[in-house]
Parts: C-alpha cells; structure tokens; sequence
C-alpha cells in the first residue's frame, strides 16, 4: 500500500480540535470517562481480536441513554487491535451506554459520560428551519455561503493547510468536498492514501478499509469545525480511476455504514450522495435511494441530505432529502421549486470564477457575485468555487497552479469579498435577535418588477427588504412596503458600499435610484433588528 | 371628425417616395399608364359613385396579368368619389389589368403598365430563405437588426420627423410599429387621426374609415421604405380607450381586408397580427386564427406574418406563420425552437434599454447589447427598445420626454451604436458575395464550451465562426475549427474593437485569450469571404 509510512505521522489526537478522546486500555468500556460538552465527540478506544476480517466479520454497536432516550450508534474497527464507538451528545445531562459486540469481551460492557453545556461557538448540526432555511441544532440561523474544494484533501500536506488558510479567511461556512479522491481535467494526482487496502497493480480489497485515509479526513472535517465550516461531504463521484465509482453494491453499502460509524458524530457533516450522480454509469436511481435509507438508518444525528446532479435531476421531493443541491443558474425556477419541494435550495454549482478553457471554469468574478445575490433574493443559498489559471505560465495542466475548486490553496478571485459583503447583510439584521426567529429570505410576491426578497417572520411583518436590480437601472420606482415606518441604504454589491438615505419611508414610497446597473436596496424597518 | 382639417395637409403624392402615382380623372382605367419600377406601387385613382356607404357598398378589384401569371388585388374607396387600386409588380415587362366591380362605370375596365426594372436600393419584400433565415426578393440576405416605436405615427408631426432622422441614423433596418394609437403608461396622448368615423361623444363607426388615417400610416410606410427599413406592422394591440381592441368580428375583419387593399403593395411590410395577442380579452386563438387566413388570403404578395405574445405563445408551428416574434430572453431555448418551428426566430421584445420605475425598460445599454449577441450567436434575431426619463425632469409621467420605444423622438441609449457594430461585423462577410448565399448564423453544433455561431451556406463549409464568451472569461481555448485556414480577430463588442491576431489557424487551435469577460472572436476562412 502507498504511502504507509505516512500514516504515522497523522496524530490520532487531532482527529478534531474540540473532540474528546477516551481510550480505554484494557478494552473495557469501564464507567469513569472525562466529561465531553454537548455537540463534541465521546470517543471510546476499545482493544479487541485482530484475527480474521474485523471489518467485515465483527459486530459493534452502543446504545446511548439519558433518562427515558436512548440512541443507538455503530461502532467501528480501527486497525491494529483497536474499536471505536463515537457519540455526540445533544443534551446536557449523565449519559450512560451499554455495549452490544460479536466480541465476547466488549459485549454488555456498560458505562457512562457527563456532557456538558456547549462551547463557545459551537451551536450544533445544521438543521432545516422554516421549510426553505436553515439553523443550528440551538436555533442560532444558518446562512449557507458555500465554496467547494471537491479534492483538497488528496494533496499535500502544505497544500491542504494553504486551503485551511484560505477558508479561515474567506466568507465561506459550508465546503463541498469528496471522500474520494478525482482523477479528472486538471486533476490527475495521485492520493496519499487509498481509502481501501490495495495491491502494488492497484486491485482494491473492499472488505478491508484503509484506516489511515479515514483518520486523514476526519483529521480535515475536524479542522473545519474548529473553523465554523460546515463539511457538505460527497459520497460517491464519477471521476475516478481507482475503480471507487463502480463497487459491487455490497462494498458501497458496507463503506458507507463505515463512513457513517466514523464520521456521524461530527456536528458539521451534511451527506452529498453524490456529485453529479447521473453520470455514475454503474449505479442507477434505485442504488441511490437505496444509499440515502442506509444514511436514514445509520446516522442517528440526522444530518442533512441530499445529492447533486449533472443533466438529470434527482427528484428532490423523496422524504429522505433534506434539501435541493442544484447544478443551475436558473434562479428564475426557484419560486417554483421552493413552492414544489417545500425544502430549502441550495444552488450548489452555479460554474465557477475562473479563467479556464471550459464553460463552467470561466465566469468572471462579477458574474460569480452576481449569481449570489440572485440566489438570496430568491430566497436559495448559492455555492462558490474558482478555477485561475496562472496568466504567466504555459496553459498546461502539468504546469497548472492548484485550482481552487479541487485542489484547494490561495484563493485569488474577486467574487469572495464582494461575498463576504453580502453575507454581512444577509446576516446582520438577524444578530443578538432570537426571538424573532429570522431565519431567511423569501422572495416577495411580485418579482415581475424587481428582484426582491423579505425576511421571514414566523406570524410577523416582514422588517428588513433587499430588493436586487442586476443588469436593471431604474431612476425611480415606487416600493411597496409593508406597514410601518422604513429607513433605506442603497447597496452597491461590487464596490461594496452601502449608502444611507435620509429620510423614512412608508406606503408607497416613491424613491431616486442611482440609474446604473447592478445596484441593490435595502429598507430596514425603523425600531426593528 | 376630429382632425378633419388636417387632411387636406397631407399630400396624396408622398404617399410614398418612389410610388408611381396613376391618376384617371375620368373614372376610365385606360390603356396608357406611366411605367413602374418593379417593387414599387402602380396605383390607379378612379372616380366613382359616393352615394350609400362606398367603404361597405362597393366592389372593387383588379387582376393584373403578365404572361401566363396574373394576381388579383382589392381596390379600395379613398373617400371624395375617389377609388383605388395598388399593385406592387415584381417582374419587369408589359403588365396589363382588367378591373372587376358593382360600379358598372368601372367593371371591366382594362389597361395596362410597363415595370420597369427595380430602382437602386430596391430589393423587394423580405422573405425566409434558407429555414431559419430572411432574404429580400432578388436574394440579397436581409438580417433583422430592429427597434420598436409602436405609437410613433401617432404623435406631432416634429416628432415623428425626428423618429424618422433618427432611424436614418441608428442601425435598425425593421421597426415594430402599430397600427391603432396607443393608450398605456407613459402613452397618454390622444391621436391626430382615427381609423374610422368618430362622433363628438367617442362612438365609432366601424363602417366607415377615415381615409386620412390611412393616408398618413402609408406616407409614413412610404417614409421608412425609402430608408430602407421594413415595417413591422402591429394590426391589433389591447394598450386601448378608444374601442378599437374590442371591436365586433367583421368590424376587426372589414378593417383588415381594408388595411390589406391599402398596405399590401408596399414592398417593406411585415404583418405583426397582434402585440401582446393574450392580453386582447376581447379575442380568442381562434380569432387570430381567423385573421391570419384573411392576410392570407387577400395580401398577393405574402409578406411576412407573425403574432406576439405577452405570456402564452402562440404556435408558431402554424402553418400560416412565417416567422417566430417572441417576447424572451430566453436564449438558451433558441436551438429548440429552430429545430421545433422550423421557421426564422426572432425575440422581437428582450426588455428595454433604459432608466424606466418598470423591470421591462431599464435594462442597461450592456445587457441590451448582450442580448444581441446572445440572440445572433443562437441563429436568431433580436429587436431593440428604448425608454429613458430625462434624470433632471420630475418623474411624472406628464413631465416625461418621448420615450423612443413608443413616441419615437431621438434616441439616447448607448446600445445602438454597439449593435451597428455587430450588424457591421454580421453583414460584412456576405458584401459582394451573393454566389455563396451565407444567409445567417446558425448555433455552433456544442454550444456546451462557449456560445459560438457559424455562418451557413448551403451545402459548403463555414468560413466564418463567431464566438461569444458573455460573462465568461477564459484565457485559451482550444476552438474545433472546420477544414481549412483560419484568420482569427478578438473583438470587444462594448468596446467595438477588431483586433487582428497574427498567424493561421487550422484544425484544433489553441490560443490564449483575452481572459477578461464580454469577448468575442471571429474567425474567418483564408481566401473566403
């Protein structure tokens, strides 16, 4: 196997900044742990047999109890002797649990844990809220602002840190990536590791896991939590030459129980099905809905789900999708689909900033940003990805720079600042504000004259509206606000300034607008957040 | 009548500039007429009885003969005891006529005209050539670059003369344009002339035209010929207070077979049955139907017929349309609808350049510019618009300047200059080349990479490719040229810039790009046109 000697250095510890680590030397579950906060992982490290297959041939699972709940959760084999069981807890309180193995010596073993309250920061999985929005398990809302490294965490080390970098810095809170490694355009590295045990000719063993390349992306998905990202984590994708996109349907079903087992406990995990999952020749519709039960059954967190496609969409109303992960520009449909699925719309792949010789690579950074800001006025979160290529170099993919959207590195465009403005506004009016339960916008009710959207209210008016004039430049218009009395900032998205007008505003209000395109306007009602 | 005065104003001999007036103050048709250059009018005015109600009482046609053809027209009452005949010959030689009617000082009546052949400048009526395309009668390819000024006849008679300097001087070479006045926002104004009898209270007599009405819409016709630009002729519009969108069945039919005795002859007619044909309560489909079959039958030329529509199409598919008129911006369907119809597309109304409180007329002069673009790159044809409010005027809409899209009046925008450009870089590769009939564009076979249209020419290889990246912005491409070599030029079409490349191109041609967005780039056959 490639690359072993590697495996060492990946410390066990940093599997996640916050996770708790209970290592139990003996191999009993025992009922002294240190105590773990709500939404972090209880982790117990168990010594058990090596003989045989214990991927394959042992049975783990806990049961988790807090006064009349119980939750079930799997366990996993690790390598080397050693089992694993991980657990968020959700609530405060003395959790206890009882083991359930094939192992004689970890069968019925009993235990238990204090969890206790949060840490700052951490507010818990991601959840849908108000049919077409989102929100922490603790209520807090949840903008998604997406971008997308599908392979960042198949390249080196420097890279991947270059990438975390880049994140930490950017405005992005959710980040599409593959388990998988890509062998595409642009793409054509070879993985550190291979997530299954593999032959010098490259003839994957699927009974047997690769423990080191699952330790490595849990590694990953727990620096982005540390960072506040959500891990929208792709499943299965078709460009590949290792042969994971066409595994009998037995190796897809027991890696994904195993991907569950190891990775459910992280808060900050959404399921991707797939990218673009149409173009799986191997797998049909059926095998998909098939994969989203196993996720329904073995997650027991219930993170978000859902799958992104190519040309043939999946159909997002099936009650096992969380939420719509489009391949699209056409925010025009999104009225539309928001009313058919009653779900939240995740535009998730709108082409991306770039300079690429292809289609989907080459938007220019005004474009990208544009495309956000259609997204949220009609009432959808948009994701982001970038693809430069050096203007100085040879256009040869051996001498291509890291492209954002896979490998990850710097980020270099124009659009991720201009985001970042528009996510501030997005998320201001909502700040210190709980109890008005503001947890998105949806579209106004008559997008024939202008591009608008209202905060939604549970039962409440509307009090803040961002109305969108993209390639529109009226020099006068007559808004029709809501009851009440409105201040107005005129907002222009690519310079990002916002502009306050004097006066208040209320009725039909009859307003000067700048005349020049892509300018936006927001009325916030006076008294309100 | 209101405007009854006015009448004696216009001259009956500007009825169009080139028109050969033939007038028999007898009543006898004669034999000895003036000749007639082929593609323009031979009018013959006889003198007949004015008792009764002439307009519904009297029959009147002729059947002009030439050789083994003969077309028979409707003549028409022109009110004072004058009748008319116009025929519009396409063939140079000895025509002769024979007329047909319940007056008996005119039944039967003979004579005959020598056409001559065409003046400079003249190609006759527009028709579609090659599937998707239009070329005039004598083969010369005609490429739709219109505007719209749908009530311009209906203003000052200053107005419309600077309507007319300005087309002069602007690019459009087809302009919509209505029949009835119109009756809208910012369109307020009531007309010099109406179409029919009218009392002091408002009530029409749909037996009786006013002649002078139509009078003024043929010296207006006759204006736009002799520049050269055809008219798109709107015969029913619902934008009405004067009754004439709800007429009774044969009034709309009498008013029609009218228009048609009186228009038809004139070589730049294109009939438009309706603008927004869904918007006409008061008409159903089968209506239009109905009308389509009266154009059909009574116009001998076959000038071009379409409808628009508001927001339920019409079909196209019909066998008596010759041409798509969409109200879209939907480029992207464009290569569905040439597959589907089979017919010339053209998006005859893609939204406004201007500074309007409305989302239809404040595009910016960029994006009505991009939608040219976008329209010629889809092998289809795109109308312009134009509505600016003066910034320093009071936005009122009393206080409101022509807007060009209805009053006409000069222009403002700076799309106009653009689309000259692309028209320029359209027409040039065809100049002095009538042998190879490239008629038009049509979309490139994988629009998936970048938006790029061929020009076609029957049963021959392209030689000449136009790319047009919009907002995207790659900095090389590899373009899949036919066989042959290529000499390539970027174009900025804002910027309107040719700029040679050095060198050949031949087979798959990599080449670094501007990578900035809203390029385009031509190629064109070594040794071609």
């Amino acid at each position: 196997m490639k690359n072993l000697t590697r495996r060492d250095a990946i410390k066990l510890a940093s599997v996640g900044a916050v996770a708790a680590m209970q290592t139990v030397s003996s191999g009993a579950a025992g009922s002294s742990h240190d105590p773990v906060p709500v939404w972090e992982v209880f982790e117990l490290a168990l010594k058990g047999a090596s003989t045989g297959n214990p991927f394959t041939e042992v049975r783990l699972s806990a049961t988790f109890s807090l006064g009349h709940r119980s939750v079930e959760v799997d366990g996993f084999y690790d390598g080397e002797g050693i089992y694993k069981v991980r657990f968020m807890p959700d609530a405060v309180g003395a959790w206890s649990f009882r083991l359930s193995s094939s192992l004689a010596n970890l069968d019925g073993q009993e235990g238990g844990f204090e969890a206790l309250p949060p840490l700052a920061g951490a507010h818990g999985p991601v959840r849908v809220q108000n049919t077409h929005h989102f929100a922490y398990a603790d209520g807090a809302p949840f903008f998604p602002f997406g971008t997308t490294c599908y392979a960042w965490m198949h390249q080196s080390e420097t890279l991947q840190q270059q990438t975390l970098a880049a994140l930490r810095n950017s405005p992005f809170n959710k980040l599409r990536m593959c388990v998988f490694p890509k062998s595409y355009e642009y793409n054509h590295n070879e993985p550190d590791f291979y997530p299954f045990e593999r032959s010098a000719t490259g003839v994957n063993d699927y009974t047997r896991f690769n423990p080191a390349f699952f330790r490595h992306i849990e590694q990953r998905i727990g620096d982005l939590r540390a960072a506040g990202i959500e891990a929208d984590l792709i499943l299965f994708h078709p460009y590949d030459r290792w042969g994971f996109a066409a595994m009998p349907p037995e190796a897809d079903d027991r890696y994904l129980r195993y991907l569950l087992a190891r990775l459910s406990a992280y808060r900050n995990i959404w399921w991707s099905m797939a990218n673009e999952y149409d173009l799986m020749r191997a797998k049909s519709t059926q095998d998909f809905d098939r994969l989203f039960h196993i996720v329904e059954e073995k997650d027991a967190y219930r993170h978000l789900r859902s799958i992104h496609y190519s040309v043939t969409m999946y159909d997002y109303a099936k009650p096992w999708v969380t939420h719509a992960s489009l391949q699209s520009s056409d925010f025009a449909a999104a009225p539309g689909y928001l009313t058919a699925w009653k779900k939240p719309v995740c535009y998730d792949e709108v082409m991306y900033e770039g300079n690429l010789n292809r289609r989907w690579g080459n938007l220019s950074g005004d474009e990208m940003t544009r495309r956000f800001w259609l997204g949220v006025v009609s009432g959808c979160y948009v994701t982001h990805g970038e693809t430069y290529l050096d203007p100085e170099q040879p256009f040869d993919e051996s001498a291509s720079p890291p492209l954002f959207w896979s490998q990850g590195g710097p980020l270099r465009g124009s659009s991720p600042l201009q985001i970042a403005f528009l996510r501030k506004l997005v998320e201001e009016s909502v700040k210190g504000d709980r109890q008005t339960v503001r947890t998105g916008l949806v579209p106004a009710p008559n997008p024939y004259y202008l591009n608008a959207a209202v905060y939604e209210e549970d039962g409440k008016q509307a009090n803040t509206i961002l109305y969108y004039f993209d390639f529109h430049q009226p020099i006068w218009y007559e808004f029709p606000l809501p009851e009440g009395s409105f201040r107005a900032e005129w907002i222009d998205p690519l310079a990002m300034t916002v502009t306050p007008q004097a006066g208040r505003f209320s009725g039909k209000a009859k307003m000067r607008l700048p005349g020049k395109p892509f300018q936006a306007l927001r009325f916030r009602a006076v008294g309100g957040g």
